[in-house]
């Protein structure tokens, strides 16, 4: 699965704003970047009286819509789908996924803290903090840097998570044959399949899958 | 890959309004229903201002927001992706996708035809025609439907690609232990995986896959 870095902080303290000036630094040195916002009550993304908002209207459970250079798909869920589940399935070709939000979440968090918002912190190292963003002077064992380092926290993430990522493999057998993938192919299926797979209960970082599946013809 | 049929036919024959009344005929029946527009222009699903607006701006070339009971994802794609793969990735829980539009496709074709819009029919049989829905008394070897047989149009959508649908088998061993999976889960990994595969040159309806994925301890 591609690498996750959560952009936590406090409402207000310019998570996006600070977002605004990561991904086109990280862009800039050829990653593909993708990035997912946690909304904790709710958003309406699509426009009252379009075909897609009709068809959800109409009572669709998952709706899309794409054009020759964007695709859009907005589902509804259960309950929330957790981040490792939405970043195998819906981040497959990108190199990184930023997060706006996530806080609870296990995953490497940066930190943006402005000192004019909240009186501290909302991380501690302990919480898989990476690194502060900030206009303080905060004491904690974590880098700090300030709002306009943004190259120096885009070297922290790329030295971390992009540099020398190890190639995992894979081999895929249809009716007993091959299947020639060239490695963007190999990549998405294991990204994918990785994906769907850590979601399940029951999964520790494994070294090796393997997966049978029988069809009947169609 | 689920089922999907193409509701096709020129400008302003009445797509939407038929799949407003269609759709809710099916979910009616207990099947989780899914819908894809075409849209050769170009659309702008997002809103001015929003966070996942800026960090698209910002050059993320995928975005998505999740609350707790919707996921939205907007991608960036360098060509019009394959209906094929779209219906693999995106509508991985679906029983059925309905498309509005998409009538160059391969995929079976409902035709809305309104003889105020259009001499004739944009379909003919030999396009994978299932049926012609119409005020008109068009001459065509399909069945025809009028406007408000929205119940005989889903009972032949049921009929043909709903009922009895053969449940293909998964078994995934982790580190060599076999993964316990329930239904929903087998289908969501099953449904995943082909539907990946199936976007590949060279897939053509197998009975047996097997794929082996080796990753470093992380």
């Amino acid at each position: 699965m591609l690498p996750i870095v959560c952009i936590v902080g406090a409402s207000d303290s310019g998570k996006t704003t600070f977002l605004e000036k990561l991904i086109p630094e990280i862009r800039r040195r050829k990653y593909r970047v993708g990035t997912l916002k946690h909304d904790a009550h709710g958003f309406e993304m699509d426009r009252e009286g379009k075909d897609t908002w009709r068809h959800r209207t109409a009572g669709a459970q998952t709706i899309g819509i794409a054009s020759p250079s964007m695709l859009a798909c907005i589902r509804e869920t259960p309950a929330e789908m957790p981040l490792e589940l939405i970043a195998g399935r819906y981040f497959y070709e990108e190199d990184i996924l930023l997060t706006e939000g996530y806080k609870g979440s296990h995953f490497p968090k940066i930190e943006v803290f402005r000192s004019a918002v909240e009186a501290k912190p909302i991380c501690s190292p302990k919480d898989n903090l990476l690194a502060i963003v900030t206009d303080d002077g905060v004491q904690m064992e974590v880098p700090l840097f300030r709002f306009d380092q943004v190259a120096g926290v885009a070297d922290l993430i790329e030295d971390r998570f992009l540099k020398d990522r190890k190639k995992p493999r894979i081999t895929v057998y249809v009716d007993g044959k091959q299947m020639p993938m060239n490695d963007f192919v190999k990549d998405f299926v294991i990204g994918g399949t990785v994906g769907m797979l850590s979601s399940l209960r029951g999964w520790k970082a494994p070294r090796k899958i393997d997966i049978q599946i029988r069809l009947e013809a169609e």
